[in-house]
This record gives structure tokens, sequence and C-alpha cells, in this order.
């Protein structure tokens, strides 16, 4: 029985390294029906969130998903369908018993915007730290997750967001032999430990392979291209951006308010030899954007007119995993 | 063709004197199918809105109801769930063209709480105008519509609201014989006009007949039972308030935060001889407040267990309108 348990789990761990769940694909306003693009990233236990449109916490809510452990929220910028969620999101946090700090990254003016969003929420008991976003790319990490924040083009400051799942070197025994590690040490030096012991000092790479490809998640909504854009849709595993519109007379528009056609998102994963595309910021004179999908995957394929709710999970490509030392 | 639109508008007139929309039923948290606790009334062309929680405007759209008229908000206190749908909803009206000034009523700490509502909604194209509740009873009049705020018992600062709609007393043709007032000014006199004329002076009760009852509308939530809430609910033709709780055992907890029980409420629209009364405001720890209605309506009959866009339409008791004197 207890054999079985251990192996259910290694197997859940080893398919689910990357929930990513799109609470919603409205963009300008909610409607009924459609609530505001905003994303929840699962990885080992950690959570964060981009963006909080109003009504964000009842499409989580409706998903069956709690907000209690969500870290770190992300904001691309401070137009209405991306941010009036927040001071409702964080009040629920506090009514699921959340006591742990939020983290909150935005673009420059986060401090005066947080200031409005306290002034509704009027108590959250639990500390709000905020990183503010002020040049055109910075990258911090949350454990093993790294997250680049990049520089948009929109009719105001914002950032599109670039997630990295990173993966350990599998552990390569030919190579502890070959570098005649003690079998003692192989354990401490998978986890990363240096080891100096008998005047050699024993390092992680004497034990580990080759660097192995993680999973890459993007997220850029509101926005015209920009080469930043491009850079960093560079073989993305997945590729979430604005189908603001999809019929061709609305590219004026489209240009004149910075925002993405769905034909034009479409060749940006083609381009960028993106794995798939998720469009979503859908305007609410769409009345059903997926009028356009035969049109759209005839430029790129792999592209998904994604509904309120999309769900993957996403996982390291197959290969044997690394021997389990202990 | 004509005749028979001009009775239409006059049958019309007469039936829908006071519309009611319940836009949600929802207390403390929005919930997947139930909106927060807000109300839309409608009078002889103007429109007002009491409370404004998040999703809020989601609720009228979903009702197929227009934020583009409504031209002033009351707050009955800050809590979020009475709130946060007002950045989002002005918003929303900007967007429907409106340039019309808003005018929003709330207890004491308005002007602070709408600075955060602006700091959030960033630009908004029309004059906000404000009014702070100072006292335990303020009145004021919109048109025909007199306002009532009153003083409840909450954890926080909260006011009630009692809307009379005022009926013109009837054209009396004996009584205008009587007082030998010249046919030629009775249309100026029933308009409420005075006539200075051969050195007499004609009044508009010389033409006009006795005092009408009009329609009495109470909202109250959230609170415990206070004398200015019985005082007010007085043969109200409609008292909507809350119902956060039906389970007895919750009573105490309802005590501790200010609030109402079922119960209590329907022995409140009972004992002030109301002539209907709505709960709502249900705790989102009733997954089905529908289970106690038999047990309050036991208490109070004319009670409704109110669902999200409950609606009623008052008219003024019926009988012979005055003559239309042209």
């Amino acid at each position: 029985m207890r054999q079985s348990r251990v192996l259910c789990f290694f197997v859940l761990k080893f398919h689910c390294m990357l929930e990513i769940h799109l609470l919603g694909t409205g963009g300008t306003v909610p409607l009924p029906g459609r609530w505001l693009t905003s994303l929840l990233l699962r990885w080992e236990g950690k959570e964060l969130l981009v963006d909080c449109g109003e009504g964000t916490q009842i499409a989580l809510h409706s998903l069956s998903l709690s907000c209690r452990h969500i870290d770190t929220i992300l904001l691309t910028h401070y137009h209405a369908d991306h941010t009036l969620g927040l001071p409702g999101l964080l009040l629920s946090m506090a009514k699921a018993d959340r006591t742990e700090p939020v983290t909150i990254v935005g673009p420059a003016g986060l401090k005066d915007f947080l200031q409005g969003v306290m002034a509704m929420a009027r108590y959250v008991p639990f500390e709000i730290r905020y990183i503010e976003l002020n040049e055109r790319e910075v990258s911090f990490n949350i454990d093993d997750l790294q997250v680049s924040a990049f520089f948009l083009r929109h009719s105001v400051p914002c950032y599109g967001y670039c997630f990295n799942l990173e993966r350990k070197p599998k552990f390569d025994v030919e190579a502890a032999k070959k570098n005649q590690v003690p079998l003692k040490y192989w354990s401490a030096l998978q986890k990363g430990e240096t080891i100096e012991a008998d005047g050699v000092t024993y390092t992680p790479d004497l034990v580990m392979g080759q660097a192995r490809k993680g999973l890459k998640v993007v997220y850029a909504t509101d926005t015209r291209i920009n080469p930043l854009l491009r850079q960093y849709s560079q073989k993305a595993d997945l590729l979430i951006t604005e189908g603001m519109y999809g019929d061709p007379e609305k590219k004026e528009k489209a240009q004149d308010n910075r925002h993405m056609m769905m034909q034009e998102a479409a060749n940006l994963a083609k381009d960028n030899e993106v794995k798939e595309l998720w469009l979503t910021h859908y305007s609410p004179s769409m009345k059903d954007p997926y009028i356009y999908t035969e049109e759209i995957q005839k430029i790129f394929p792999h592209t998904i007119l994604a509904h309120d709710g999309q769900f993957t999970d996403l996982a390291f490509d197959h290969e044997e995993e690394s021997p389990c030392l202990k």
C-alpha cells in the first residue's frame, strides 16, 4: 500500500510540472460569461497570479481554485481590466486565513496604485510587499521559476512576463566514477552542496550531467509586437497573448490603441517557433471570437482561441529521471 | 395609429411608477451564480443605485440593464462587498458615453474613499459630486423621489435608505368650481403654479384634492434592528433587508457581527405592517438560502427570499386619475 502511494506521488510530480490556468479571456470590461484575462501559475507547491481584473476572485472560485496560496501577483499595467479585482482578492485571501506576506510586482507607479487598493480594501491582515519595475527588462527568481519582466508597447507602461522553469541536470553515474568521487558524497553533491574532504574539493558539476531544457511560458497583453516580445517568445512552450480583434477592419483601431490582432499574434508565434499559442483578451465587441479559429490556425496551426478556464499542465520532455540517491 | 401609441404611453406611465431591480443577493464575497447585493431604482426616467460590490456592472449587464443613466449612487457603508465595483462601474459609464455628473452619497469618510476609487479608476471623464452623511437622519429629494438616509447598527457607520415616491393630489373639479376658480387657470394651478389675476390670488390647493398615498421602499443592510429601522419600515410597500443567516445556531454570530437573522427580519416586517419583505445579503456559508422559505413565511407570509435579479414595478394604488387638462 505504501509503495503504491509513493509511486503515485512520483508520477504526479513528474507529469504536473507547471500548471497553467487561464482564468478569463475578456478584455476592456468583464462580461456575463467572460471573465477578464488573468493567469494562475502553479509549480512545486507555489502559486502566482498575473493580472487581476474585476471578478478574478469569482473566476478562481468557479474553477474550484483557492486564492489562499498565491504568494506573488504580477501586474502587466494599470488599466482597470487588469487590476480592479485586486482589493477583493486580497480580502478573500485574508478570509481564507492567509497570514503570509504577498508580493505585488508592477510598472512604475505601483506604490500610488497600491495606496488606492488599500483605501478601498480598508484592512488586509498580512504584509504587502511590492517591487516596482523601472527597467526595460528585469529578472528575478521564485524558487526554481525564473521570471523575466520585459517592456511591451501599449498606450501606457506595460510589461510582459516570461517564465522559465529550470530543470536540474541529471545525475551522471559515469561522470561521478570517472571523477573518482566517493559514493558517500554523491547525494550531497546532487543536492548542490560542495564537499571538502581529504584535501580535495568536490563540486556538483563532478557528478551532474549536461544542462537540460526547462519550460518556458510567455504572457504578453496588452501590446503591439516589439523586439523584446519577439525575443522572449523565441521557442516558448506556450505563448499566451492577446487576440483583441479578428476582423481585419479593426486593424487600424488595434494599431491606434496599441493592441494586437489575432492574425499578428499567430504570425508572431510562427516566426518565433513557439510550440503552442493561446489567444485571449478578446474585445467585448466580439460576441463570438471563435469564428476566427480556422483562419488563425491556417497561419499557425498550434493556436488555441482560449476559453475561460483554459488549462494545461506542462511537463519536462520525457527522458529517464536521475536515480534516487539516499 | 397615433391614438393607440398615446394610450400605450399612458398605460406604461401608470403601471410602472417605481421599478425595483435587486441585482444580487450575496453578502461578504461575490460567488459564482450569486452577485453581491445591490439595488437599482428607476422612476420617471431617473435611475439610482444603492451599493456597488465587485461585479455589480456584470450583474447589470446580465439583466440587460445599462449603467449609462445612473445619476446617483448611494453607499450604505464602506465594507468591500458594498463598494468594490464602483471604479469599474464608473469606467463602464464613461465607455457608454456618459458625460453628465454622478452624485455619490455615503457615510463619513466618503472623500477619502473616493480618492481610493479614483486612484484605481485612474480617469473618469465626468464630474463626481459627493454628499457625506454626518447626521443620524438626512433627507433630500431627487425630483419627485424623497430619499431619507437613516443610521443603522452595524460594525462600522452604516445607513439605510428610505425612498418615498410622492403622489400628487387629484385635480378636484368640484373644489375648483366651489372656489370660483376661472377655468382658464385650472391647468396652471394643477401644475403647481400660483396665479395673480383681477386682484385675486389663486393657489393650487384651491383646485387640488387630498394628499394621496405614495410609494415607500426601504433598503437596509447590514444591520441589527434599531429604532430608526423600525420607524422607517412602518407601512413600507417594500422592505428589502438582509437575511444573513437562517440557521438559529448562527444567531450569536449575527449579533456579534451586527447582522440580521432571517427570522428577525420577518418579525420586523410583521411588527411594522410592511406590505412585502425581500430578504437578501445571504452569507456565503448558506449554499441554499431558500430552504428557510417556509419557516420564514410562517412568521411573515409576504416574504420573498430574493433571487439575483428579483424585480417588481410598484404602482400607486389604483383609483381614477385626474382629468387631463390642456
